[in-house]
């Protein structure tokens, strides 16, 4: 394990989130609220402070093997979520560490699961920091680092790989360093694009901004108690549209800036993310239009929650918990699905549950004719065995790890409902679940235990699993201290 | 597709239906149930003579390839339950056909789910019939004829595979006749010394049998509306043993039988099988120490009710319904691990959910080694490739249906505990779920459609999916057209 590389990626990551601290507090100063901000300033220090003492020490080996991008990956992220909740414990709004922790991992997740049960009496500082770790975590905050500093040497697309979502990752230029500028370029050119939209369909201007964050991130959060449900009918149509498109694979927008429209427009895993959202939206347009007053009504609720839910971010108009059957189940089964690979949104991705029927496909196939060897086919191309696999370990360890999680919350003695979507929103980093968890509740009530294991869930998604369950084999431990007592030897031997 | 051999293996089949049927018409007679005992000869005729229709022509091609011995199968447990609902019909005890075949696939796919309201207003004829059901469905009826005729030539390991639960089916002696007849004796003498002790623990002499039988197919249906909760403390614990006794894989016993006790000793998924079941007893007895009056019967109620939920029997003693939500949810889980391969029980079988586990285990080692070529082991022998995957596509397969049928019976309109509850328990063979089809409720509020959806998972359930999904694969009606049209085209040329 090359311990020392890892320790000076944690060292860049601490000083981007110092200077990213900055942000918030700059907005709590054209607020005034110049305590608050005051307080961000300490943090963004502390973080600053940090990371320069991790980075002081030279490193001598660039090379990074999955293994040690995996451990990267997973300890940035824990860190990341730890000094992104400092700001809540010092500036009082959330003084709980445990929900502090919470929030900060849900927002960097792009969770969107609150325990906040009063939004509006935060600080405006606090909710664009609760916004803007949407917006940093949607890309990913290793994926940044790459796009601006240049990590001299080593494979640095293994750190890309352990933080991108879906089933693989390329590169989209010869250069690491230029595919993540592209994406956050990408990313961030629709997030202001978003912005200016919002602003013209009446939204106030720190709403505006802070919703086109969290929208890009595919977060959730709100700045108002009862999330988007009361902007204008244009800012929701607006914010369905984004989440839409911010669940699509960045690829297509990639091609589409470079003019490659033909690759663009045969995208399998995008035109079958569309052929699922038309289906959702009719299947429950029809299934609620009992409900509403009109067609047009149940129709703007139906793309709305479907795109809410299928992008993963979270934000709720109506209270889908009171709807029919049909459509919660639909619901929550499009939360497993979740958006395309390499976009900002969770759940299992468009792509993997493509593959994983047509090896179904298949696998009957092979019972028909048994000597077929016709490989499965993916975007035109033959499916390499190596995937297949990998796709199918994804998925079992998935259902694993949210039964476990499942079982152990169950001892907080809550109904069903309320356990069984509690661990799907957070391990497809959604955000709202159904009853004690619905779109008009809150996480607040879970005991620090109870949270611990939902956070664990947000990052084992957000990172799809590995990356983090890595971290909890004993041979990377070993491997730690082995190290550190060999060193130890050393030092004792030169003495 | 040698349809003409399918077709005779079809026509064995209910020639063999309909000379079981004469064994509950003999009951009747027994009880002076004269009319239902003449409805039930009438229906064994009409089995009889159906497969000498079906069976006069001759059969020229003996080959069976896995996909014929599929559907074969599929196609046999389909006309199965279609004949052994007939007599309900006929009897009028269950005039609804579609309750009747409710029924009839829930006794021969050993599930145990009823739409009865009142059994002990049934007759004892019928009351025979269902529990024989589960008998012949546990060990499987096509184990049965091969067991009893000498089906020529082919490869009639194929059909046994088909039909035998879990992840490999091998030949315990080297003819596959013998193989079966050493199963059917051993699951005979099980029944046997079961019904002799339950005889002991003054149990009834009918209710005798017919537990036993239920038991042995880990079926589930009783014969007193509150199941088996009056019956004596010892006869509990008789069942309850047995239970779990019915959920070990076979070999166990054949081990046992022919002295390889060092064999039998180091069975790796019977060790697992017993170590979850500790795991649950304590756990569940544990939690709800607190509702009961002593330990002793909290421990009895917890080893009945992991016995009837791990086994996949499904009789209840206590309403767990109202048990506390972590035993509510462990005996969920318990209910998706099942029994042992080879073994009468439902289920995804502990030898597959121990490989899933590995697999995650091996997938973590393969990001610290990425050369690392360990094979998984299983029962002490590394698991080959191909048992691997297809045990993961098992699990994906699984894992859609269950999701659509879910979906689909969404629309029935009821709760979704109901709902997932209730495809759980037939998918998995179990019998009773939670809410409106908990321990102390019944199937008969759903309606026709409903229940087509619910037989289609217990068949799935029971023959492990894909002989059922085969029957579906438009190749396989082609291929049955095609030929049609074939024959009529050679018959006009030789006109």
């Amino acid at each position: 394990m090359n311990s020392s590389y890892i320790r000076y990626i944690l060292a860049k990551m601490m000083q981007i989130e110092g200077a990213l601290l900055l942000v918030p507090a700059l907005v709590g100063l054209l607020y005034q609220e110049y305590h608050i901000s005051f307080c961000y300033v300490i943090v963004a220090i502390i973080s600053e402070a940090c990371g320069l003492i991790f980075g002081i020490k030279e490193v001598k080996n660039h090379t990074l093997y999955m293994k040690d991008g995996c451990i990267a990956t997973g300890a940035c992220w824990i860190v990341l979520s730890f000094f992104g909740a400092l700001p809540f414990v010092v500036t009082k709004e959330i003084p709980n560490f445990f929900d502090a922790m919470f929030e900060s991992v849900s927002g960097f997740t792009t969770t969107g699961s609150t325990i906040l049960t009063d939004v509006e009496a935060m600080s405006h500082a606090t909710l664009f920091w609760r916004s803007f770790t949407h917006w940093i975590g949607g890309m990913g905050i290793l994926v940044f680092i790459l796009a601006i500093i240049p990590l001299s040497g080593g494979s640095t697309l293994n750190l890309m790989r352990a933080e991108s979502t879906g089933a693989s990752v390329g590169k989209l230029m010869p250069k690491i360093k230029s595919s993540a500028a592209v994406l956050y370029l990408i990313y961030a050119g629709l997030t202001i694009l978003e912005f200016i939209l919002l602003l013209f369909a009446k939204m106030p201007v720190f709403d505006s901004i802070n919703i086109a964050m969290a929208t890009a991130g595919t977060g959730g959060f709100g700045v108002l108690n009862d999330s988007i449900a009361s902007y204008s009918f244009a800012a929701k149509w607006i914010v369905a549209i984004f989440m839409y498109m911010f669940g699509v694979n960045f690829y297509l927008y990639y091609y589409l800036l470079f003019r490659k429209f033909r690759k663009a427009f045969h995208m399998e895993e995008v035109q079958i993310y569309f052929g699922i959202i038309i289906f959702a939206i009719v299947a429950i347009t029809w299934n609620i239009i009992g409900m509403y007053g009109s067609f047009f009504e149940a129709l703007t609720d139906s793309v709305f929650q479907v795109a809410t839910i299928i992008s993963s971010t979270g934000f709720a108009t109506a209270d889908f918990d009171l709807w029919p059957q049909q459509a919660r189940l639909l619901l929550m089964m499009l939360t497993f699905v979740g958006s395309c690979a390499g976009s900002t949104g969770g759940g299992m991705k468009v792509s993997r549950i493509a593959l994983l029927v047509k090896t179904i496909k298949k696998e009957l196939l092979t019972y028909i004719h048994p000597k077929s060897i016709k490989k499965i086919q993916m975007e035109g191309k033959p499916v390499e065995h190596e995937v297949q696999r990998s796709v199918n370990v994804y998925f079992v360890t998935y259902a694993v790890i949210f039964v476990v999680s499942a079982l152990l919350l169950s001892f907080h003695g809550d109904d069903q409902e309320t356990i069984l979507t509690s661990v799907t929103a957070c391990m497809n980093n959604t955000g709202p679940g159904l009853s004690k968890v619905g779109p008009t509740c809150n996480f607040s009530f879970y005991s620090w235990w109870a949270k611990c294991i939902l956070m664990f869930d947000m990052l084992a998604g957000r990172l799809e699993l590995f990356p983090l369950l890595i971290l909890f084999h004993p041979t990377v431990w070993r491997d730690l201290f082995d190290r550190k007592s060999e060193e130890r030897k050393l030092r004792k031997k030169n003495n």
